[in-house]
């Protein structure tokens, strides 16, 4: 079953490069899109990577599939405004960094017969908006569903195939097990990157090499979407959060007590273990 | 006052790109080098990067400029033996991380009128050796050099010359200085991509997305060159950990007390000073 209609909400930076994927990469699918910014529709009217802009009250007409691609902090508002909207059939999807709340929010909101299936492609940027986007962002990254029990194999198979399409590798696993997951693998690399950044004086930056740009480049991403993000996964930043204490407890009193054995088996182990990542896929 | 002989101990990932961007860079000028791994040397001598190998005993024999490029603890041992071996009018410089050590160490060891600059180029990679060496590692990186109030300006600015036909932002300062801006901008960074590292697993690991990549990018580099660098700047590295388990408190502070504008302003504050990185250059 080949989507011939997809609509957005948010075309903002993953929204607008969706919107550019799906022209690139599937033939003959129409692009539906609103964004609360009349200059963000604008712009992705202008780039021709969407064919009409709709109210929010109608995104979901007639769409094969809905995609909620607006902050993380946005969704129950649009939600609650979208759900009386959208008619059996439609599967509704999203991309946003926390899982858990989205998952009940949509149990609570939508009508029988719609199916949510939350998504989160990890791909994305520290830049923000239409003009940062582009087709291929997608490309080789891995991107996270999350049917339920209860969800159709037909609709989960269209969600996948959907996200294949764009160029991910896409795997199904709970909310639960998602918001644990990216607490320590995408959060809490974030705020790691903010607090190093923070550390620093202007006299320190002026030094600043390829190094430092490269672990802290993550912290110029926009502070009211992390903001949301990091409300939302609260326990799991918390608790993700006393790992990496417990590990910085280790290096420090290795490094104190000038344990070299200690300390050089502390540094190769995260060193092996680094050089192995994305060997696998 | 042209350099024209050149002189290079150890040719690795930075000796080998020294020597790569001088034959491109700066015209006329020999290169002797010396490495104890007889197939880096080979390497160098292949890629017609060095113009001869020599026995570490001549290593300054005529040189204008003599570089060590061995790891931070291999300094002493090769101080020791090659001291002697120099004479009056040559010039020695570094690449090492650490300063306060080697800069003791020279003082102790060189003979009368040798001069000893130390140099940092904030410029590498998390790969090693002669085969991931390229002439433009150092293009628009900052180096720090560290001449001592008794050094005479002609031999300052001939280092200071030197890096910047290599493409360098050269900056003056003392070794006190370097090791503490050092500890916060590059060894505290190191320190936290092999923690992020470490706290993950196979699970969590094949979720890793491009933030997660770049963050952590340098957790791949050699662990025992880490080990030298981190011994040799204890004190700095904890005073700067200390540092950072200050900020994490703070957000973690505000996190659990749910206090939204004192989050908004933590991450806000992280975030602009990021986006600021790098304009002034």
């Amino acid at each position: 079953m080949p989507i011939q209609h997809l609509s957005i909400v948010g075309t903002g930076l993953i929204g607008g490069s969706i919107a550019l994927a799906v022209k690139q990469y599937i033939s003959n699918c129409q692009i539906s899109a609103y964004d609360s910014d009349p200059s963000a529709i604008e712009a992705a009217l202008r780039l021709k990577a969407i064919d009409r802009s709709v109210p929010l009250a109608q995104i979901g007409a007639g769409a094969d599939l809905t995609i909620l691609c607006t902050p993380v902090g946005q969704f129950e508002r649009v939600l609650r405004e979208i759900a009386p909207t959208l008619s059996a059939g439609t599967i509704l999807t999203d991309v946003g960094s926390t899982k858990r709340s989205i998952t009940k929010l949509a149990a609570e909101l939508l009508p029988p017969g719609v199916e949510f299936i939350a998504s989160h492609p990890m791909a994305g940027s520290e830049k923000r908006g239409m003009d940062a986007a582009h087709a291929d962002l997608f490309q080789r990254a891995v991107c996270m569903i999350m049917p339920k029990p209860t969800t159709p194999e037909v609709a989960a198979g269209l969600v996948e195939a959907f996200w294949t399409k764009l160029g991910m590798h896409v795997r199904r696993l709970l909310p639960e097990q998602h918001d644990q997951i990216v607490a320590r693998i995408s959060h809490l690399p974030q705020v790691m990157a903010m607090a190093l950044t923070a550390i620093q004086s202007e006299e320190t930056l002026a030094y600043a090499g390829k190094g430092f740009k490269d672990t802290t480049r993550i912290a110029g991403s926009s502070a009211p979407l992390w903001l949301d993000i990091l409300k939302d996964n609260r326990e799991e930043v918390l608790s993700a959060l006393s790992l990496l204490r417990e590990e910085l407890d280790g290096f420090e009193r290795h490094l104190i007590a000038g344990d070299e054995p200690a300390l050089l088996q502390w540094l190769s182990t995260a060193a092996e273990k680094r050089r192995n990542v994305g060997l696998q896929t």
